[in-house]
């Protein structure tokens, strides 16, 4: 029986679904991978929690509801460098624009010869290329299942279920946030403040929706596989966007009349100036996959040379859906 | 750089498709996995090549050629142990009530310690677990990527995509053909027979249909997926089947006037007597995300307790599409 140890930065809702589950599937990861799981450190911005034994479930709670910061003594580094895991798993805030505290917590692990499974986007947004480098120079795996759609497969199609194939173009519903706000406009006539709002009062959208809304969620998707799956330097700044929140409620009508269907899509597509990313707001015909493809359901579509065309609908989206996206990274990582 | 060995058992027209594209991705396989992968040996009912070097595209194309059975000294037993590869890639003729000369090869093969890629369902659904524990014993792996629906992604759903869920409903449309024949009859208005003969002129039906058009097909897929994703002890003949052949077009009429669409459906659901498979002829409602999925295209529906669901469309029915399978299998073992 191999001993593994891992530590979770960020205990927000996602990161509590992952102590809870990996609690749960302990007796699974013996059967399975012949693997002792120990979850041995946590931590958030007022502290971390460590101990070489496993934490238990009270010490946990009792840390979820702390409210200030511990010691002035807190340093995150000396804390993630004395837990000694084999794996980290970072759930912490996404800072797309700096990689934030993510991006530290990553590169600190992977130096460490610790392998790093991402679940928020920032690091990845800010740094995807040099932390792979990294990964690969360390032998370790970078993973980032829960970062780029979760329980929506996407990076998996390209490393796994199409391994061998050219893709020759992607197209995807990545945001669930903005297709459900377009949803409620073409099925309930309203504008897309209110759209908006009402997704804000179901707990779909955020206090401040602009991420979601104005298309940097889907472009922050894209900035990620584009590095991760082509290997394409491209950046968050370098992907035009598109914003749901400009859609007027005469175009929906006009939609309607045609009867199509409006979709915030991320594309992909490899040309011969390089990989081409983009999110765009597409009017499809009620004939294209996409047109059946509501509220917060999510899609992707991917034309191969010699696979033909596969498209994946689906993936809960909800902080357990993440949580067990990151899981399943953690499985890979077991069966090497 | 790791030299890799493969042998191919069975030089039809998937087999030869899939000694071209090993040729096509040898440098693929070079700069991803450091690997030297070369087709040493390949077999067919008439006798085997062997070149201990890699075999030259001139000679593999004289031996696709050869007519006859060379000496009456061919034995393939003997040949596939002098081959010593490292695996076998098994794409000869399917039998599905004995395994044929497939069930000898791929037992041959994991006893050696070779690991083991099927493309054909025969050895499969004759003895999964009994070859499974076979490869587990010997510390190698059984790849069925080609044999379980081929480029539309079915087993690695199960094991990899939703790795960590709990699956509690499996729903496909897992045979082009009778896929094919239910569309033609409801856009056309066409007798089974005929849109069987159709199917057949058009190379999609094999010249004898029953094992496609009564259900065979789909319940050898879901022998094989019940037995590898469930663990589960099903026969083969433990699976109701429906053949589409006994659709009438009244029966077709009335489904159209009730806005039904006819589907050739298998299913797998655990239930608290074990796991329950079955073929059956559904008519779904229009909503129903199968009642889109037309022609020759296959689709599989997956419910899960904390991903939600799941459904994957598409992937190519032909030769390059299952051979390119049986590689996405290869490049899962190169990986580890």
């Amino acid at each position: 029986m191999k001993r593994w140890n891992i530590v979770l930065t960020g205990f927000g809702t996602v990161g509590k679904q992952i102590a809870r589950l990996l609690q749960e599937r302990k007796d699974r990861y013996r059967q399975l991978y012949q693997a002792d799981v120990r979850l041995v450190g946590v931590a958030r911005s007022i502290g971390g929690l460590y101990d070489p034994h496993g934490l238990a479930e009270e010490g946990l709670n009792a840390f979820a509801q702390e409210k200030k910061a511990a010691a002035s003594a807190w340093n995150a580094e000396a804390w993630l460098a004395k837990t000694e895991a084999d794996i980290l798993i970072e759930a912490g805030p996404s800072d797309v624009q700096t990689g934030g505290a993510s991006l530290g917590f990553i590169r600190q692990a992977l130096t460490k010869g610790m392998h790093a499974i991402a679940v928020s986007k920032g690091a990845l947004v800010v740094d995807y290329s040099g932390l792979s480098a990294l990964a690969k120079e360390q032998g370790v795996q970078l993973k980032i299942s829960g970062a780029t759609a979760a329980a929506l497969p996407t990076i998996d199609l390209f490393t796994y279920n199409l391994a061998g194939c050219e893709i020759r173009h992607v197209e995807g519903i990545f945001t669930g946030t903005t297709n459900f706000v377009l949803t409620s406009m073409m099925e309930e006539g309203i504008s897309s403040e209110e759209a908006i709002r009402r997704a804000q009062a179901m707990g779909i959208a955020e206090p401040d929706p602009t991420y979601d809304i104005e298309g940097f969620d889907t472009a922050s998707k894209l900035t990620i596989l584009a590095n991760a799956a082509f290997a394409a330097p491209i950046k968050l700044s370098d992907i035009p966007r598109a914003s749901v929140r400009e859609v007027t409620p005469e175009q929906i009508a006009e939609w309607k009349q045609s009867g199509r269907v409006p979709k915030l899509v991320g594309t992909i597509r490899p040309t011969a100036d390089g990989i081409q990313a983009a999110v765009e707001l597409k009017a499809v015909e009620a004939s294209h996959p996409f047109a059946r493809v509501k509220g917060t359901t999510k899609a992707i579509r991917v034309e191969t040379d010699v696979m033909g065309d596969l498209m994946v609908v689906g993936g809960k989206s909800d902080p357990v859906a993440a949580a067990a996206a990151a899981l399943k990274d953690l499985e890979h990582i077991l069966s090497k």
